[in-house]
């Protein structure tokens, strides 16, 4: 008998990833296509999406042979509670020839599966958003924050882009030098390099001005893009977004000791494109979580596809262990 | 020969109201109308609510007899930069007999000279939003903050009341027992009264989800609504509401510090709704700059329109003793 074959996809607001696996840990193929959150990009839009990344990863076999299939997406809930997406991602299960059902868990669960196959532990994303889960028995336990740019997300990539304005503007009023990050934030939102510092006070408020309407002329969200100067501006020892790049683990930190006990030696997964890669949040908030959690293990999140193929196969009969076929799955290079 | 007559205006979101008076301090006539800022809302209803304050207003007199007049508005300078709002401004101006001309001076001018007659010196303002400003001369030479509620207003009353969410938010996902404040912000926003402390997983995240969509599903400007709340529970003692007035009047204090050197022995004139009439807030930025300023006067801001008639009528001739004048016009009550 041939070993079982599982869909593993993970479906974020930039790309949606599928993976296909043997329930040995063999990686049959690999598909990607753009952002396929139902939420954000509308549901006909999330589902072509599903259906390219799909139709890619299952390439190489006989769709009818998958047995089992996880998806990890942002808002699991809302699909879950929308008859109208879920009837279109039904639709495209079917269209390109699956048989077998799937659950849909948070990506946060999908995130932390990717990390480790350990049942129970914590994990922290900080991307456009920030959001920290208590993980029981591989199921969601209980998070916190996730509330959003309005109200939280503290410590994520709006948080550090929203930030970087503000020292910027304030280094403006206090007419400092306009060096490091607030040239940058100046240099990306008006297209124009900074002209150094302590100018007389009438140009110092046009500035201002023209920085707040350069950022009131686009989504508040668009400030996570500014995210990356942060981080670039950080490795280069830019004390202004070095402190940023602090405050901002601080606070990753302290969504993660809302939902996990001092003395919990369980692993905490990092998570998302600012906390993956090596980036000085990262190395922040590692500094951070090691002060507070000396004795866990801290891992860095993997492929969220593979993690979600190995939270839909760690079930199936043939399966004994578990943690032998995440290391299979999640060591393959995505 | 008779007293000279000066009008003075202060248009802001909520109100707009009229004083005229003598030179020599004596005040003829009030009016009060809707808010008038043609920014916020509209023009044609801005120059209306104009119309109506200046018609009460100057009922008593022959308008033709003014001889100065000076408005207070928030965003004055976009008033004087839009043609079509100036027209409409001008033309009330005729339509009510009036025929001298007008300053426009920012409202943050307007509440200084509604606090002191001096000079120079410090206006800080807590409202919707929030701004310090440097004054020189009787005119604003910097400012501080009054970045909107996306970028700054740190300390203003949407702060207050974000921050009264966020503190909600979290004191729900620690399990907490929900009262005080975050039960009073809970009953605003659910209309529900709060269950009590330590409710499983399952629907603490339901309340976490209900709070983040009732703020989502209004403007985020709305959450200012919610700053009495933090007021109210602040002057009973409740914790986290006395703890979020400290670290606003923390911020508040900040943002005078960035336009007011050590040692500034200028008066400081404390504005806006939630720095006057006795609030919490304004007790606790009067400690927090009486400890970075000791020397300096602190002045509670009087009425706008007041100030804004005194603007317009020290520079007369006649007025030999503007201070005394100054003393005249805002003991008036309003």
């Amino acid at each position: 008998m041939s070993d079982s074959i599982v869909v593993g996809l993970d479906i974020g607001g930039t790309s949606t990833r599928a993976l296909v696996a043997t329930a040995a840990g063999t990686v049959l193929g690999r598909g990607r296509a753009g952002g396929g959150n139902p939420t954000t990009h509308g549901v006909e839009a999330a589902a072509t999406e599903l259906r390219l990344a799909l139709t890619a990863a299952l390439a190489p076999i006989d769709p009818g042979q998958v047995s089992a299939a996880a998806m990890g997406l942002a808002g699991a809930g809302r699909l879950l509670a929308d008859p109208v997406a879920r009837a279109a991602f039904d639709r495209v299960w079917d269209q390109v020839g699956l048989r077998c059902g799937y659950d849909v868990t948070g990506d946060a669960l999908a995130a932390y599966a990717s990390g480790t196959p350990h049942p129970d532990g914590t994990i922290v994303i900080a991307g456009t958003g920030a959001i920290a889960g208590e993980i029981r028995d591989l199921t969601l336990h209980r998070v916190a924050d996730g509330h959003g740019w309005l109200l939280g997300d503290a410590g994520s990539g709006f948080w550090l882009g929203r930030e970087a304005v503000r020292r910027t503007l304030a280094v403006i009023e206090t007419s400092q030098e306009r060096v490091g990050l607030p040239d940058l934030v100046m240099a990306e939102l008006l297209g124009d390099p900074a002209t150094g510092g302590g100018p007389p006070a009438g140009p110092a408020r046009r500035t201002v001005d023209a920085l707040v309407q350069a950022v009131a002329a686009g989504p508040p969200i668009a400030l996570a893009a500014l995210a990356p100067l942060v981080v670039r501006a950080a490795r280069d020892g830019d004390p202004v977004a070095v402190d940023i790049v602090a405050e901002a683990a601080r606070l990753l930190a302290g969504s993660v000791g809302r939902i996990r006990s001092a003395g919990d030696r369980t692993p905490v997964v990092l998570g998302g494109g600012l906390l993956t890669g090596g980036t000085p949040l990262s190395a922040a908030l590692t500094g951070a979580l090691r002060e507070r959690w000396p004795d866990a293990p801290l891992v860095t999140a993997g492929d969220g596809a593979a993690g979600a193929a190995w939270l839909a196969a760690r079930t199936l009969p043939e399966v004994t262990d578990p943690t032998a076929l995440h290391h299979r799955l999640l060591a393959a290079p995505a």
